[in-house]
């Protein structure tokens, strides 16, 4: 078998071995998988601004192509809240929601999203997910639980509302004075009464699996009876039957201004998705003792979304729930997605005309009720107690994701995280070190009692020297050496040292030649293997003032004498 | 002496003691430096698209508020190179160069830079000059040093050419053909020569430095008794005699458009101009194992901005050149600068009338002869040895900057050595370690002759932990542990971690609940003082699977057992 294209195709690898025992198991998983899928994906269409049967869509190519590509057995691919309101956020602030080129817009979106998840893939840069830092990302999360929360609750209440954000959702809420549709309430709250109760009473089994299922079949049926559509309550209307189409017409049509608006957002979106999807497929794996590749995921999820724009649906990515359910069901293989995907089409060939009396309240509160996964408040108290830098992080998210957009929130909180890195590392702790009596150990002056000689100053970096801190550590060296006139030698201790980049070198240069003006000399000791491999690279090594001692203890009695203490 | 008013002022510190030969030597100093400050003034007004008495202003009253302000007894504040071509750009981006516009953008942005100096250091922000590294910081110069030389040469070839970039200037000259105007090109190469030829005659000491003042004598009686303006010879031409000007009213009058596009420039050359400043200031104050206070000093430099934009300058620095002319004569005290500002006053005052004919071609042979200083290509090779990331860094800051422009290119530099360093720290290394037989050592297994056992992993991440590489070490761990199933404890040497984040924090978490999943328990040893006092604010070490040893030895002795090996 041909390694390369094993990488990529990973079902090249499992295929073989497939057994009628292997697709038992997977049909009942991808039976079961369905059952919550039907009810989601149209509502996770909705949360997107577009019209419920494209959750259909979504859920169909993009799981076959994941069935190809992907290597996690169990993961539940299609809509997903939290992509659905990204989606919904970036298409509606360029093109006006409901038009058709809304729809054309969200198709595109989707095609960016694959292809810079395809490009990242083949680029081997799964690293871009290190940027999105886990208070950011909580923060972000939780508020765009919230947002999600104020885009469906109008559903429920029965009045229309705008909620981008909090300051609008308020504003437009606080106009509707306290009017409201007493019916759609009703049965907006019930469904959500309703779903909590039943999560209560059936602990788990297949039962609970088709709770929301079930529920919309009975919701479609007293609707149909009652004639509560007539009545004002809202559904989901017709939906055109069939399998999905092909729409790469519409995606070729979007304008060159939408598209580049488009860009930041299909990023963010590509990398939330990729940290998404690893995290759940880590933990699956893990389970099995297995691992992922997390290169082969993102180019599998990068055709999955190029399939969902290309076939009417929207960006789509890995679903927590259904993973989780898919595991326990018994998926073994990438196949049950595949089954799941039959499935579907299935239900969009033949019943479609069913789904029509479906009351939106009804999967508004399926939404609602799910939300509790993505609210996090804990984390804030947590983060707050472990690094008030990372706390900073998180609440700048979650309150500019909350007060402007999601795009923003989650931008500011990147770059928040990057500069708040930079910003701590830039002022490293620098410990000046001292003899402990009877051993060869040095330790930081001020924790321990250690012996110190006049002509002779250690100073212990606790950072790896890059360009952030370069600067700070010539900094700290001229004041210390100010301090201690009598200095003749300043031995830098340099086992906390993980690298030195061309900037620290250039630092480590520029206060050498100063030390040597002033006639004290350089050297170095515990320098780690890689990084002395990197400082032989360089010519400072031959040229220094001083030497590098293998461990401190040999600098200090070689500079001050052993009998010196 | 009030404390925070002498901090802010430190002419408060010095003053009381100042002597008559400390006056002495301040003079002597400033007398020195106003040798190479008067042509040097001009010619990087006219560099900055300026009139040449805008050079005179620039260093009236800005020296005046360094010397009150300013901690560094010799730096040579006022015009210099690289603020000059940077303020071209970044205002000629955005107004017609020649235009009353132009020059109260100029000044507005002497203003911008002075009033975001003055808050950065209030702040105490001066880890914002950690962002531009070494390797960017060269290759901008470099690249910088190769656009003043394009700007200047029209002035010696006698033909007005455009040189925004490289490719811009390349194109206008071929335009241009090959006219040039013969006296022109003679004066301004002739200048040159002599210039070169005085450096290499003229080792060093008084003449030397007075070689530019009397060359542009020289050149003035030349250029009046031969009639050379007539011919043709572009002269500088009437210069207002009197004092600087109060030019608050056109600083406000500044559209709010063009307060806008010269926000991101004015933030990128305050950071530039701090940099430049502390590094020259540092290695005059190391000579005599004094210090500065960086805070000190970007408040005074501030100030000194902020004094030129509102009296008819542009944006000022240190000047190296000056600033080691003006130690070497004898400054003491920053009283050297305030003299220099008088000395200047005078001038402008009495003989600007005499300035009139002095060639443009004089100017910049004088700026071409000094670019020297900037153009540093050796550095080039050097990174490339180093480090490749470095290099990537440099070689992209060169070519953004000489292709495109100098606002894009320091960006672009900044930018990319944040997402390198991350990219480098998203993969650390991290050794598997085993014990060194005989000592109670632990070390990596690929580099020494060690023991292992199969139920014990040892894992030694080389790096600190934090969001960028916290989903590295969580798949690192997964995979280690695939690879060998007989694993039951897995063993982190904490010894080369100097801090663990939040995002760390939750994948050492996550690590601790798959790890338990698989029936693996997870340990720390060696973790540092500072990292331990942290983790214990979190609830993790009481709820972790394993426990913290102090040394990987005794965890692994726990572990196995002391006769295992």
């Amino acid at each position: 078998m041909n390694n390369r294209l094993a990488k990529w195709l990973p079902i090249l690898r499992w295929a073989p071995g497939y057994s009628r025992q292997h697709a038992g198991n997977d049909l009942t998983a991808a039976a079961t998988v369905m059952l919550l899928l039907i009810p989601q994906s149209m509502a996770y269409a909705l949360l997107a601004g577009l019209p419920a049967v494209t959750g259909l869509y979504a859920s169909m190519l993009p799981l076959v192509v994941y069935a190809l590509m992907g290597s996690s057995p169990a993961l539940g691919v299609g809509p997903a809240a939290l992509r659905s309101i990204m989606s919904l956020a970036a298409v509606g602030a360029v093109v006006t929601q409901g038009s058709a080129d809304f729809m054309a817009a969200s198709l595109l979106l989707a095609v960016m999203v694959g292809t810079l998840l395809l490009i990242m893939g083949a680029l081997r840069m799964g690293f871009v997910a290190g940027f999105l830092s886990h208070p950011v990302l909580s923060g972000f999360v939780t508020a765009s639980g919230l947002l999600i929360a104020m885009s469906q609750w109008p559903h429920v209440w029965g009045v229309p509302l705008s909620g981008q954000n909090l300051a609008v959702f308020v504003q437009s809420w606080w106009h509707s004075g306290t009017a409201f549709h007493g019916l759609t309430l009703a049965v907006g709250l019930g469904t959500m009464l309703w779903l909590g109760l039943s999560k209560r009473w059936l602990q788990r089994g297949l039962l609970l699996k088709a709770v929301p299922l079930l529920t919309m079949a009975v919701a479609i049926v007293l609707t149909e009876q009652l004639g509560w559509a007539a009545k004002g309550l809202a559904v989901v209307g017709d939906i055109p039957s069939g399998a999905m189409p092909w729409t790469l017409g519409p995606v070729l049509g979007v304008s060159w201004n939408t598209t580049q608006a488009l860009l930041v957002p299909a990023l963010l979106i590509a990398v939330m998705t990729f940290v998404e999807q690893v995290s759940i497929a880590q933990s699956l794996a893990a389970k099995r003792r297995e691992r992922i590749d997390t290169n082969t995921e993102m180019v599998a999820m990068g055709g999955a979304n190029l399939a969902a724009g290309l076939t009417g649906g929207f960006a789509v990515g890995a679903s927590f729930s259904r993973s989780v359910v898919n595991d326990e069901a018994g998926a073994r293989t990438p196949m049950s997605g595949l089954f799941t995907a039959v499935l579907l089409l299935i239900t969009a060939l033949f019943f479609t005309p069913w789904l029509s009396q479906l009351p939106l309240a009804v999967l508004a509160a399926t939404i609602l009720m799910a939300l509790g996964s993505l609210l996090d408040f804990g984390s804030f108290a947590k983060t707050w107690r472990y690094s008030r830098a990372d706390f900073a992080a998180q609440a700048l998210t979650f309150s500019v994701t909350l007060l402007v957009d999601l795009v923003s929130g989650l931008m500011a909180g990147v770059v928040a995280s990057l500069l708040l890195h930079i910003w701590h590392s830039s002022r490293p702790h620098i410990a000046t070190v001292g003899h402990v009596p009877g051993t060869e150990h040095y330790r930081n002056v001020l924790r321990h009692e250690v012996i110190t000689h006049p002509e002779v100053l250690g100073l212990r970096p606790d950072e790896s020297l890059f360009f952030a801190n370069a600067r700070f550590l010539e900094d700290h060296v001229a004041a210390a050496v100010a301090a201690q006139p009598a200095v003749r030698h300043v031995v830098l201790q340099c086992n906390a040292i993980n690298d030195i980049d061309a900037s620290g070198l250039e630092s480590l240069q520029t206060i050498d030649q100063r030390l040597r003006e002033q006639g004290i000399a350089l050297h170095l000791s515990e320098v780690k293997g890689p990084v002395m491999d990197r400082l032989q690279r360089s010519d400072w090594l031959q040229n220094m003032s001083g030497q590098v001692f293998l461990t401190h203890h040999q600098a200090v009695t070689a500079l001050v004498g052993p009998n010196a203490s």
